[in-house]
């Protein structure tokens, strides 16, 4: 048997109306492939882990992790109880089950907890009685007995873990875009919806400000090999599948532009050497919860270096300070800070085989005026920081200049349970 | 070490300020008494469940038994977590625990599951590490792992069942009344707070319709032999101990007068035999729901009966056709109805002590000239049937005449531990 994990946010459960809209949706599906079985991951109804946490909130100025779990976890129990009532009403025998009734097994972050294993016999035997098991999105429990919540992108994890763990064909996705795009409609007038991607390129496209997946989910669809399939919930057509490299057999391209604006620059400049400060640098650095990226060399003469990483805007002063009192221990001239800049990314497969499309982007920027100041490679992305200002003019050229709009994704058979193999 | 359970009923944990209020309760009774360990059990807070289940109905208008037991045990799960807060907040190390964390299994009776066992490790596991416990009221887990909840009182059963797992030294029933009455303060305008009653007297007086405590849960209390305190969760003082028979030493006397309204009379005439007969109309009647009690026999002459009984007010004109529709088979010679019944019970041990308890009823009845239709008795109680215009002068003439206003019951130390022996 073929299984389905279909995931629901917040907004596409978020009344009752929407509720029974998703359960028709399921049972539409099921009646298309009555050989597929399906398991619902669903979130709490929208706005309702925030009244729970308010609650909490209004009622003391402590923070206790795992009350505030146990409270928040409580969203999810009631939308997906709901949705398995809606689906009966629809015709479509369902059970609801929260995670700790699988369980699934998560270490004891509260707030913030890891998926570490998932018991998928009660859904299996749900499923192999006829039910479409309705499971507790963004929670779980701790071997210990504890409730648990998995944080931001908790329910797409959840749903994505859960697809492994069942060695589901594929893991849909409804949100309220129908698709991964090349760049952000704000900005570019008329992006192009991706047929495909790969699981590589939207892990870039997700950490590098694309919102539609959090890097978390992608991560462990990366991981354990899971399809997924991003689709509107209140719409038909479109969708993006987001699948294995080795499944993409087509010409490798370039998938989309991100951005993220709030970047800063910090320079350290005139080191002797590198490998020591730096240890130094970033333990500091990491202390304070302060992370960077993009760490480059420049301006090397004399056997002195001038070492420059990104840090967030909004920890910049911090993160200069700490690293000036360094300064005397690393042997370096002094530390410098450069603010309002963003950062903007290239990413795609077509990066690896064509190369000439860091000469393209470079070119491309160059035609407008626009001032690199930091630049950074991996084999499918190309990230430049620029000034901020500067920012949505670079997205628009990149993404005029490197994605190519003919080639329209199609519809994709969007309830198809087949992973499309090209 | 002396373990307490204390419960709290939606009004006691009603809004975030009355959480406080209860949290405050338990740190002020812990400071007095270090040595105890508290386990607190919640309902959730009021008119959550109610909202919780509109949900459900609003969506559907089917009943999906299994679902809204999942939605319905997420009120006390929310209410729970934040009293556990409220207690930190209070300076009372505090943990919450659900029921299925513990767990308290149940059987698969969806909506009125009857709790099966109670696993009470976890508890005295946190309780060891200087926790005040707060568990989930209400609700359990089937041994196949399925959400319960327990029916109406629910939330008084788990706290007794939890004092009778935990071998606790008492359960403490906060409540929006300050202890049980001698009778209904509506009718009776100076009923007598009693200080102590035998949980048979409770048990007696909460199935003749005083509202303070579900009979399930006194029925809990007497066959574990569970001291229970009622007390207000609103104000200090009053109360009133529900203990063993065996621990009142006093004179015993009479605890209270009950009333039901909505009873009426039926009765089978001129029956050859009993036996049979009453088989046939108990089966047909239990088959419709149908409940009845105070079967009398009356008016025997020449080898025939007539045979009566109560039936709920509502259901007794469907209960007369089921019985008409037997009457050929009974042979017996017609059946009538008398509606717009009260019934009255006068409750306390001292009816098993003092032969003139019953003598005093009557008397007393016809002093006022009150019509006595039906009368049935065990040894802590007499009910009698009464035309329900009647009701309340009953109710009166009976309190005056036997409950011993000058029995004050004193202020029980409400928030000792020891029961008081005497």
């Amino acid at each position: 048997m073929t299984i389905i994990v279909k995931k629901f946010g917040g907004t596409s459960v978020g009344s009752l109306q929407r509720i029974h809209a998703a359960a028709t949706r399921v049972a539409t599906f099921r009646s298309k492939h009555p050989d597929a079985q399906i398991v619902v991951v669903a979130s709490a109804m929208s706005g309702e882990t925030d009244r729970l946490l308010s609650l909490a909130r209004n009622l003391t100025q402590n923070t206790y992790p795992r009350e505030l779990d146990a409270v928040a976890a409580t969203g999810e129990q009631v939308s997906c109880a709901l949705l398995a009532m809606a689906l009966e009403d629809a015709g479509v025998p369902a059970i609801s089950l929260n995670a700790f009734q699988l369980p699934i097994l998560t270490d004891q972050q509260h707030q913030s907890a890891h998926i570490e294993r998932i018991s998928s016999e009660r859904v299996q035997n749900e499923l192999a009685q006829g039910k479409t098991v309705v499971v507790t999105g963004f929670q779980g429990i701790t071997a210990g007995g504890d409730l648990t919540t998995l944080g931001r992108g908790g329910s797409d994890i959840s749903a994505v873990a859960l697809a492994a763990a069942l060695r589901a064909e594929a893991c849909y996705i409804y949100t309220d875009v129908d698709g991964v795009y090349s760049a952000d409609p704000r900005i570019v007038k008329q992006p192009r919806r991706m047929g495909k991607v790969s699981h590589e390129e939207m892990l870039e496209l997700a950490s590098l400000g694309a919102k539609v997946l959090h890097p978390r989910s992608v991560f462990f669809a990366m991981r354990y090999k899971v399809p997924l399939v991003v689709l509107s919930s209140f719409s038909h057509g479109g969708g993006t599948w987001i699948v294995s490299e080795d499944r993409i057999m087509e010409k490798p391209s370039i998938v989309g532009i991100a951005y993220r604006l709030d970047e800063a620059k910090l320079t350290v400049e005139r080191l002797s050497s590198t490998s020591q400060p730096l240890k130094l640098i970033f333990s500091a650095l990491a202390k304070e919860q302060i992370g960077l990226d993009m760490i480059t060399q420049t301006g090397y003469s004399n056997g002195h270096t001038d070492i420059s990483f990104n840090v967030p805007d909004e920890k910049s002063e911090r993160a200069l300070h700490i690293v000036q009192q360094l300064v005397p221990e690393l042997g370096a001239r002094g530390a410098s800070l450069e603010r309002d800049l963003a950062r903007v990314s290239v990413v795609g497969a077509g990066i690896r085989y064509h190369a000439d499309v860091a000469a393209r982007v470079f070119s491309l920027l160059a035609g407008e005026g626009i001032d690199v100041r930091m630049i950074s490679t991996s084999d499918i992305r190309i990230s430049v920081v620029v000034p901020r200002k500067y920012c949505e003019v670079a997205v628009r050229v990149l993404h005029d200049g490197l994605i190519d709009l003919s080639e329209t994704p199609g519809e994709i058979p969007v309830e198809s349970v087949s992973v499309p193999a090209v």
